[in-house]
């Protein structure tokens, strides 16, 4: 299983005047998984155990700013405020020259007899080399170890 | 020229640690532009002109329900802190049965010698019958408003 | 002790322009962590501890509505991001007829050898009956159960 | 008359799922307001008009920064959602050496019949030299200017 879970808990304030988390902040909680999963931010993370595909430095004066490209989003089932983490799941649907796919499922909490899948989404960022502020290619090390998640990208409906 | 000007006004708050507009927040401004296109809210609207657009009440109690399906977002330049309201274009790219796509560019503000577009975005909404809580078809009245700002789809880049 | 200890991670988007914890944002952490005191709601729960002091039903219908009266914040030091979740200490300031006072201070996390005091503040909360829409006195169980949780109210700072 | 009226425009994500405008939310609507009376933001003001009490240069390179050192709300109505802004009244409780408060009222929009005043607020905040990261005193300049909008701080009511 190539997979990354993410648990990501909700906030009551992720919910809008519908009373379900709202489709902007849905966006959100992908950011903070995708986050938690690529960003080595030694700092943020001091006692905190960082994940071994955390490879890019985040924030504004790292070496390699992550830009992102597009983002895609299928929402199924509409999601209630639950004190367990949702179980965000990620992998790879694409490793390019200097970008990626990042592809997500958005599940209930992990341990769920019948898990609910209430969103798909693919984010494409960009590497981008702060000092030129040029795309720069993804290192040996960057592609060993992301293709080890890398697994066939989200089937979106047609529109 | 069928696009409708949605003038958005940026807070401050919706710039991340980068200094730009957050890409999540980037749904909020579409979200809004929308609500203000399509909503007919009588009471938030007292004093304000509706525009002949807002055929459907918006809000949990309303008789029809405005559920996002999917939506997809370009972004092509980051969004500076800005004082002049962000000129939001809004069509719909298709009118279905039951479902129509509204379409966006965000641009700088309307006026600028040479406008910047930000980003390029769909939004699939499906109208659902609040009572039901099944889709319910366009009425003919909403076909022949929309349509008149009916036009071509967002192409989006190639994944 | 009286303080109840309730465990807030932060998000990436938490941080603003700055880089730092957004001082609204300060409030939805605080908001976060007083409906996990104070919320008994089961359906969100499931499958998740609920604290003995969550006596109230949350949300829009439930018999008793919490309206936040007041709010109160002394911000000490700019909170960075963080993975491993902020100390929030929360006890009870005041128990009055219909209203209770809420104290907070928002410590760095639980573990550090030197715990940073990041901020301290209060919220004043009413009971409204949301049948009459008017306040309603704590009942004996409420009142029982909170008050070993109180505590001296935070001290401001004069202005 | 020395409160200054700046316009802030609810946004529909404001709300929370009570369906009124959530209590940290209301922060960032000051916050925007504070900004557009402060903040001599060249480029993002460009072809827009500057008010004259905006001395300071906003962002994290500013010569001066501005810190939040308290906040303190007073709610005295929901806010629902509205298309038309809400009439923020500014003014200044207090000119300190290093540090000034700031008082608001949040209204109804300007022009309703009668106007309903939905929170009272203040927010205290101190200058910080960004080369030396200590207080600073305010200029002369300052002072003249923002004299003429000096009135009596908020009057909250006791806890």
């Amino acid at each position: 299983m190539t997979r990354i879970h993410v648990p990501i808990t909700l906030r009551w304030s992720d919910l809008d005047a519908y009373g379900h988390v709202n489709n902007a902040e849905m966006l959100r909680l992908l950011e903070e998984a995708r986050i938690r999963v690529f960003w080595a931010d030694r700092s943020a993370a001091e006692g905190h155990e960082v994940p071994h595909t955390a490879l890019i430095a985040g924030g504004p004066d790292a070496e390699t700013l992550t830009l992102i490209a597009a983002q895609q989003i299928e929402y199924l089932a509409p999601i209630p405020y639950l004190r367990r983490p949702l179980d965000v799941q990620l992998w790879i649907g694409r490793l390019g020259g200097a970008s990626l796919e990042i592809c997500y499922e958005v599940r209930s909490p992990q341990g769920d007899p019948e898990q609910v899948l209430y969103a798909k989404a693919s984010t494409t960022l960009v590497l981008i080399d702060n000092a030129t502020q040029q795309p720069r290619r993804l290192t040996d090390a960057e592609r060993e170890v992301w293709s080890a998640h890398l697994d066939e990208p989200v089937a979106f409906r047609k529109r």
